[in-house]
């Protein structure tokens, strides 16, 4: 492709961006910092943004957009992710449509490095949707007003802020509370006394004793919680699956499942799972992940990372088949470059347009 | 669509058969009688030919082709095919990519009828494949390459007979042989006696001791056969997973799986299991089960029923990513009214055509 073409098909970041020819195919990157639109503060510091990486793959006058997004608690960054994109060839494939192969591939290349194997996986399908001229949706033959609410994120802080935040949230139709702290039942106390809107928490595997763990299950369920994340550590097996047995609301693991071969892992420990594209390598095993938990009879729900329209669109992209979607990453930024999926009343509304369903904005 | 267009999108079989418009579908179908290139003759007696009937489904300009077999011992026919067929009704649909919803009321519609429901299946994929311009196996992302060698199936007779249809079946690089009678050694020792091609062997439940049927497992080992399909009878599920234990070749469960819901019933039973469309409903269940099975580390083998090009061409779409595939029946028929997959020294090869890749032979 000639940087004329690359001028007029890639939006603005990507241009000083590094140019990899491979064969038919030719993928373009660039390291970029996400903007929180408010400074994400946790036990171990502050942070004002995330690091991501774009990615745009070109094949025969198509181009699919992809990203990487690397929270620094995952272990990836920029500099893991231009490593692993500059191992990628693809020289050797002459058709995209050999997304097995070339998946697989990929995947071979390295133990781990997820997300960045996600941001190739994002940028193949969309290709693969434009080459077809149809969103992933339809092609899964999914139907687009089955997508769930998005689930949206209350930080913890005093009562009085968390009261105000949750009045912001109105449009929200399910909030959700990361857990674990002495300051637990104030957090939920205090968001009780301005909405009944239904709650999920996150407990992030903060619970270690299963006897208190399911006396506090009991009072969120009383207090109208639908579901709990990750309640214990994941080596805590045995813990979980009490849990499961006995809670009034459903489980659901995050940690502990990563890829479709952990899944079994899930089988009698929790009620469900959540899947993460930047978790699980991208929407070809994120869907593969989706058909296996429900032929389980578990159940599912979409999570993400902090990511542009790109990622977060990818994923929509299997929101009309799962029970609960956590898809608000794509909200706490101010530099978003996308154009995709967005909310009508915090219900997720697809595109109808081919792949991803992404346009990059004016810039 | 008007009758101009019918007669000139549609083989001849279709063409005084029965036109259902609903909505912006219109569904055609006609029973059809596949006549077989030998008289088949079982303990129950002779015939020679299997009722199929033929569907087309026409949408936008676009048209799909789809077929059900019933072959006697299944218990369906013409009549109860062209029954369940009048009362499908698509007319609240207004996108045939709503395939889940479209196949989900289609299945509701009765319980069983499984090949009635798999002609609609394979007539939806097949339309919605040429509206995205793309074969299924490539929209799945698989590699044509990867499709195996056809078995090929040697009627039980007399040990000279036999050593004569394995002559004629050279090119074929698997061999299948029904079992379960007093002449089974026999009908071994004949083939080996004129070709070494690995066999495989269906019991169809005819062993009823495991002790015995380990034996013979032994036996076929050493003579090169390499997977027994459906040893014992299916109730039998504690024979049947003993013998897949200690068994030196993996066993396929055929009658005792015929759906996605009935997979876990092989696991730790079977080593594996036959697909048939026309017992699971067709292609979007049958790429579920074998992702389901896949998963469980359950080996996968495709099968058919006497089928034309059609349904044959739909089932090789997903040849790729299975271990062993029997798809035979459209070799055995004398009047077939599609051209799709074909045979290269009895490896499956795929047309790179849309959709499941059939033509109507010109007649």
């Amino acid at each position: 492709m000639t940087n004329v073409l690359k001028n007029a098909l890639l939006p603005n970041p990507f241009k000083n961006g590094i140019t990899k020819s491979m064969g038919k195919f030719t993928l373009y990157y660039e390291p970029y910092l996400l903007a929180l639109n408010h400074v994400f503060t946790v036990a171990s510091g502050s942070r004002s943004s995330t690091p991501v990486v774009l990615v745009a793959l070109a094949y025969d006058g198509y181009i699919g957009f992809g990203e990487a997004s690397m929270p620094f608690y995952l272990g990836e960054s920029h500099e893991s992710v231009l490593r692993f994109l500059g191992k990628v060839d693809l020289s050797s494939f002459s058709d995209p449509f050999l997304a097995e192969d070339i998946l697989n591939d990929i995947d071979n290349i390295a133990f781990g490095n997820t997300a960045a194997k996600a941001s190739l996986d994002i940028a193949l399908h969309d290709l693969l949707g434009k080459m077809m001229g149809q969103p992933w949706f339809k092609i899964w033959g999914y139907n687009p007003e089955n997508t769930p609410n998005t689930s949206f994120t209350i930080g913890l802080d005093e009562a009085d802020v968390v009261r105000e935040k949750v009045k912001e949230a109105e449009p929200y139709k399910l909030l959700k509370i990361k857990l674990g702290l002495d300051s637990d039942k104030m957090m939920i106390n205090a968001i009780r006394e301005v909405t009944d809107t239904p709650i999920c928490v996150d407990i992030n595997q903060g619970w270690k004793n299963r006897e208190e763990a399911l006396e506090m299950a009991h009072w969120l369920a009383d207090k109208g919680v639908v579901f709990i994340e990750q309640p214990m550590p994941k080596s805590q097996m045995d813990d979980n699956a009490w849990l499961t047995e006995n809670s009034p609301i459903p489980t659901i693991a995050d940690e502990a499942i990563q890829r479709l071969s952990d899944i079994h892992l899930a089988i009698g420990v929790y009620s469900g799972i959540n899947i993460k594209l930047m978790k699980c390598t991208g929407i070809r095993e994120a869907h593969k992940m989706i058909e296996l938990a429900r032929a389980l009879d578990l159940k599912v729900m979409l999570g993400c990372m902090t990511e542009t329209s790109c990622a977060i669109s990818a994923a929509a992209q299997l929101a009309p088949v799962v029970d609960w979607a956590d898809l608000d990453g794509n909200l706490l930024i101010s530099n978003d470059i996308y154009q995709g999926m967005w909310l009508e009343n915090g219900k997720i509304i697809l595109p109808d347009r081919p792949g991803i369903g992404v346009l990059p904005k004016v810039n």
